[in-house]
């Protein structure tokens, strides 16, 4: 059910253009998202704001499922739990890094970490749950 | 500490001028908020975009907690866990009823409803929390 | 679908004799239970363990789902998620409060709110989903 | 504030005794935890309940916060999200990983994996927080 980056771009760019993201990596369960960070995304202080990375850490499953169940865009997402650890910077990229850890004929559930490029520390973690609807 | 609508809508479009949205109700520990839904909040399918659901649940509980602590806006969301549960309208706005359920020294957590006006279903259902730095 | 509390009570006893709880109130699409506290369930301090607070906000959970569909018995906790939010009274009996918030043909989401009895502020607060499978 | 395996068991049996854990291994911000399953963890159908797992899953993690911070007992867990993703051995011990994933002076966030031992697929995942009370 692999499929290319260049097939998964151009897929987030006809349904999902708002959502501007590069993808970096695409394996077996994992893929890795950049979301290049713009004037729009900070919050005052000098930070990314929580939604932005709330909207990255749930593209970020949607691209790792898709890459395993194929492009069929019915996957919709039923639960996401985001913690926020540390603040992330307002210069930087950030990089999204999933790893599916269930992947049932109902629920896939992933495992997300989010950086800002180039710091170790993460600046969040998410776990999510997409529910697939049954194959007629 | 009680804050008017028009002090919070101030505060909001000062600090948050991406959020667009109408205090509908502050209360005692609750609050209701509504956002219009347009074009850029939508995904194919005529639904709502899950990052708008959780950008507005994120939102209802920042404005519930400063109308509880002041608009000292330093109150930071550390966790959000949010469940889909209806698939919302694309042609009402969303409303955020929004209740503290624990006002702690350090941390603060609630529990936000969403709707899509005029359904008595809910179409999401989050609990947050936000940490309070301690005072100088 | 909806089940006596002495049906609901016997199928407890029968089929998770450790969890021992009464059943206070049976409801459409709510539930409210009460588990008596013993010293097996306390934590140094004089408090009720975590553990316990956790198996009984899936237990409510359990049993306002199964007054939902019939004491059919096969839905499966999928995800749970618990904020402690006060200590809990080693000397009062757990009351928990259990509110459907969806009811869908694969998924079933409840709301749970524990108090220590005769304390008007929650303890703890969960939300869980149970998957049901398929009927066949 | 590395603590040896036998302080730590030590520890849980003063403190925790119904917890019956073995340590299996303690690093920095990593700890594995076996917990011998008997009759009385499990459920009908030849499976772990689930509250053996989120038991499992909280002490996990305050074992792996104690050897981070000291063996003083007052971390107290905040939120515990916990998704179960296979179904365990009824005859094979539950073994916990954990890895912490934020340290920080009010909260500590970790990550659990919960395997049936040896089976390379886990049974669960969880995600909690303990809050750390202030020094005076």
């Amino acid at each position: 059910m692999a499929v290319s980056k260049a097939e998964m771009e151009a897929f987030f760019r006809d349904h999902f253009p708002q959502a501007e993201l590069i993808i970096e990596e695409l394996g077996d369960k994992i893929a890795t998202i950049r979301k290049h960070i713009e004037f729009k995304h900070l919050r005052p202080g000098g930070t990314v704001s929580g939604p932005t990375m709330m909207e990255l850490a749930d593209a970020a499953l949607y691209v790792t499922i898709l890459n395993e169940i194929g492009l069929v865009g019915l996957a919709v997402t039923t639960n996401l739990n985001i913690n926020f650890l540390n603040k992330p910077s307002a210069e930087k990229d950030l990089i999204a890094e999933c790893k599916l850890i269930k992947v049932g004929k109902a629920l896939i559930i992933g495992d997300v970490y989010l950086y800002s490029e180039g710091n170790e520390q993460p600046v969040a973690h998410a776990v999510g749950t997409y529910s697939i609807p049954p194959k007629r």
